[in-house]
């Protein structure tokens, strides 16, 4: 069960990798994104280090607004 | 505010169909699905109706179970 959970771990900080790489690519601080994607700038923190589990909308929201396909 | 709901719920739409689409591929039941994945068949049905917002983790399961790199 513990691979398990890091493997979760591992998938998340993937996705929160991704995540930030597509706003710094476009030098926003996680205060900008916040306000563009309407998410808190806590969240978009916890998300960039792999602490949350992020739902597809949410995901979408963070998608449109640094308009990035490449999670 | 209407509009955005609506886009939502078409997204989310979206997302089960291509989740029922993969897993009828499989010629799957959502029970089998549900069992592979170890997702509840009534959320495997709520989300494939697109009534709920799946987080990535649980995507991930479905995903992994089907084999479907889809969506």
């Amino acid at each position: 069960m513990k691979a398990k959970k890091n493997s979760n771990k591992d998938f998340l900080l993937q996705i929160g990798q991704k995540i930030r790489f597509s706003r710094e690519q476009k030098g926003w601080s996680q205060e900008t994104l916040s306000f563009n994607s309407q998410l808190h700038r806590t969240y978009i923190g916890a998300v960039e280090r792999g602490e949350r589990n992020i739902s597809i909308l949410n995901l979408k929201k963070n998608r449109r607004s640094t308009r990035c396909s490449d999670y």
